[in-house]
């Protein structure tokens, strides 16, 4: 994973800062995207669903770029986790990551 | 999609007390799961995902058993998609799933 | 309200025990069900959808038997908040609180 | 409903080029807002309640605005839903919502 | 608690608008904060991590300001209480509110 | 901190089957409760009101019975982080986590 796209402001301050938290964060990633069976880019768009049917539209826009920069995922495929976010989570979420993505 | 699988008990009482809820519900099941370029499977462990951060045990427990009965879905996929939750939604709701699964 | 049926255990624990926090919720109960222009009865039915929105079975169960005893809400009236449950925050929120609905 | 009101940018996105989503999204909100005994204006505020209680202040104001607008929803019947809203979701929510409010 | 620092927008509103609601939320916050036990300052890092862990950067960063400004609470404390969000609710909250708190 | 006390069911089954996980959880716990000012005790008070904010009741109880049984915690401090989850979540995350503290 590319750090420069992945790891936004937030995460440079812990790099520089909080070398111990930025070491865990960085395991944790590793271990969390490397699936025995799935591959990155499934995983990359359950992690879109996860963060889309949270409604906070920041979150999902930094997801998808990466997902869109790192593994060449398309719009279509965002579309289709998010009529996933339109059936368990409700319209307002669905539409914000919709108005998100129409705007990438 | 196996109704008597899928859909629950509260979706029971819809379909005999509400059928115009019902109708949209079923359509809007088709409509989610019916994605222009990811199977259906991609989509449920999409859906496990999104269940699964919520922390409700009893609704993951749901999908996970129907993305197993239905789509033939391995434990060791769902891990994979478990292995996302905890990253993006932190460790109680990851290893609340993780109890789930282990007793599936 | 009646106290015997709108505070559950948790509630009586804090009566007796920390009589501060009692008064302030007592007093913010009332503040918040004396509405200027809307019926307790069409706040309660807010409290209703907002509680079913969250997923939690039991705090639903218990704000739709308080809203059915106390104010003789009727079932279809629930029924109508949770079709906007439906709407806004997905379906596994709308199922739960349909199933809570048809046990009562 | 109309559609210039309550449907934003997200949904004029779905509806150009997601006409399978449109359509279930219409026909799903056409079920939630028919209640067979609560009325739209009733359920419309319940709809507040429930997004004012997710603290997402975009949100907020849009289901606001299209209450005020098409159904002449009052800012005060407004407050009296956010006051469920202090008593259910806490402080933080509710004081957004007071903010998005004051401002419309 | 200096009512200008703490008291956003939303509540000047309720203040001049709303005198009762006013009144029970002063007592609440009055209650909230006046353990029995804990001191001020621990319980305003418990309401810095809570309000973090839901992901509202506007909330976290009134928190963090009203910590900082009333009670002199250290960037290192408050990073302290964030290193709880990062465990309990995942890295997204936690980035955002490490992003926040480089700001202040 | 003790594993066994800590670490529940579905972590047990973590540690066997996925021990790349369970070396990532481990070091995220160390790197979170290891704070730089803050003790171990204050961060644990932390992380119950997250928790109880939350709603889940039993991962409620499960960090209050780990709270009490390796640090000491007492039923009191407690108490006085849940006032915290009153103001900033509202009566039913509140009332939730009361009704477990009793039953300890």
């Amino acid at each position: 994973m590319k750090e420069g796209i992945f790891f936004g402001e937030g995460m440079k301050f812990v790099k520089e800062s909080y070398p111990d938290i930025y070491g865990a964060v960085v395991e944790l990633n590793k271990v969390a995207y490397t699936g025995k069976v799935l591959d990155y880019k499934t995983q990359k768009l359950i992690a879109i669903g996860i963060i889309a049917a949270t409604g906070d539209d920041l979150a999902t826009e930094k997801q998808m770029r990466s997902g869109m920069n790192e593994l060449n995922i398309t719009k279509e495929e965002i579309v289709d986790s998010l009529r996933v976010v339109l059936l368990t989570s409700g319209m307002p979420a669905f539409t914000k990551a919709m108005k998100v993505l129409n705007k990438l």
